[in-house]
């Protein structure tokens, strides 16, 4: 029988104990448990940089995965801790938008995590990372049943931040949802939403520059060119040959892309 | 049967081969160990660092689980490799003072590791992590008695470095211990010894500013407000809502603090 | 019995979602497998880094051992994804000279990766991490015969950059392979190439800089002063006493070394 699967997105970056630590609450109660870091280096509080991260990832791991994401700038207020349900596979999280993108792809359910038998006491206002996200996680991929974590809930945050906007009959106002270490601009206009696009003319306009060229690959165009290309996770991307088309542009995270396509 | 755990805390890094190159000798002797990094990113050579690392970290681990520690720039002097049992778990790191907060909470006994054949020949004078650490590790964590790798004693290097000082009737001076991913300034104040410090009025000072408010979750303060905080280790840290209070303050590690109570 | 290993070696960093989600590919093939990273901070498109980063560490792991190593400038282009059995071990790459350090070393043999149904479906012209070299390294973990990949094939990129150039009766010419964390400076000249060296005078000039003193241990020198040394991958390195011998001499990998010895 396969190892339970335990994955990890968070903002605590790796220079502090904050990650390991919670490698050892999920090994002390689920001894059987496999962790795999998606990442932890989303930057600080920016909770749009962790949705990305989780539903880049999620869908290649194996069903009854558990996925841990901690982006939780309003550790110990009132924001409540829940465990959502969606193609078979579990997310525990701040209820704070963290998994807005799964909830638009995936049928889901959406729990209030109450029971505070699944918590490590006494519970932290600091670090709900290492005191409920990680051990209600254990205790679930150690075979506690989703329902026994709390009720389920209507009232989740559901922020909208995740598609285009069309501000006309060719075009569309999107975002920057990623800068990636290569320095590529992952924009949330997803091609399969706009079919046919290398058979048209399409620009996209990152503020004060313009891109009108889609390649098949990153090594198609010469160094220093400026592309568009579609991303392995489906958006289309701006890059550069061998080089960082952010740093080339200028641009950040959640900057506005305009996108017209005749 | 739980697989052993072994935990590696060092100032490797993760650009280089080194940390991968220990998890191979360890995998080799001791295939069924489970491997967690709790950090590679302690700043080179800062044993005050590693030392604050490790101690935030082991007691959320099973017991029996081996934590190697390695910041050691005296790597192929005359310093000693030491093996230390504590808390029901091991420690192996060199005799540099790295383990010393282990030794200020644990009742603890320390080993000069001296037998060779648990050792990776020949012994390199640049790599004992590759070399001593991690071989030595993997023996232990696959069954060889902590008595076997060496004899115990009683001069191992025990700096002192841990505690505040009392300089008055009401005051002590202490340093920062650690400046965290999100720029919390982390402090040598344990809360425990400070009681009742939400009832009382305070004054921390880190050079030329001054922090007098307690709060009780890092988004309670608005924006930029400077503010103390008991983080999730006990210790009085110094926090800006959603921006670094280390980048505010100007401060560094090591750092003289000083705290006033009346 | 053991489970099997799949190492990871490649320039995708650890900030993006990209390393996770090889991670996800890979258990849901091979649900046993245990995954180490050796090194995800290879510099973006530094093919040589990468070659020098698993050359340092393939040997310290099992026989068996699966390297999944991807430092891939021309993926969704014609170059061809390779299949290497050196050493006992297996290593899938990208056949662009990633693997150059591993063949100078090892009798090996190559094959041509072509084998779709060990691909994952579809094949993104983007991240080949995730859509070949991962999920082919799983089917390998989990007993698929290397020979069901492809065929072997003669003709794979093979270049000739990793050893330094005699021009002279006492004098080479060498470069650096990698500056590390600590800011040592790798070069490629070999201990075991240059016999005695302790016993005869040499000096190494990189730029402006001259080194001719040989130190056994990095502790040895004073603080700020330069020495060479011979490092743990058997490499004469330039370092500098607690401190960046590559900040000091103000120098970036593959700069030339030149090496004479009476």
């Amino acid at each position: 029988m396969p190892k339970p699967i335990i994955t990890l997105t968070t903002d605590f970056g790796l220079s502090d104990h904050y990650v390991g630590t919670m490698k050892g609450v999920i090994l002390k109660i689920c001894p059987q448990a496999r962790i795999v870091d998606i990442t932890h280096d989303v930057r600080p509080f920016e909770i749009g940089e962790g949705a990305y991260a989780i539903a880049q990832a999620y869908s290649y791991f194996p069903k009854k995965t558990v996925h841990v994401v901690v982006v939780d700038p309003g550790v110990g207020t009132a924001r409540r801790p829940i465990l959502v349900e969606a193609a078979g596979q579990l997310f525990v999280a701040p209820d704070n938008g963290v998994l807005a993108m799964v909830y638009g792809r995936e049928t889901h359910k959406v729990r209030l995590i109450s029971n505070e038998r699944c918590f490590l006491k006494p519970v932290s206002r600091t670090f709900h990372g290492r005191d409920i996200f990680s051990p209600v996680a254990a205790h679930l991929a150690a075979g506690v049943a989703p329902a026994r974590t709390g009720k389920l809930v209507k009232d989740y945050l559901r922020p909208v931040f995740e598609k285009p906007l069309r501000t006309g009959k060719r075009s569309w106002m999107g975002r920057i949802l990623k800068i990636d270490r290569f320095g590529n601009v992952v924009t949330n206009f997803h091609a399969g939403e706009f079919a046919d696009l290398e058979r048209k003319n399409f620009e996209l306009k990152l503020g004060p520059l313009s891109v009108g060229v889609l390649a098949r690959s990153y090594a198609e165009c010469g160094p220093g060119e400026l592309f568009a290309i579609v991303g392995s996770g489906g958006y289309l991307e701006v890059s550069v040959g061998q080089a960082s088309a952010a740093g080339k542009i200028g641009c950040e995270t959640g900057a506005a892309v305009e996108l017209t396509v005749w």
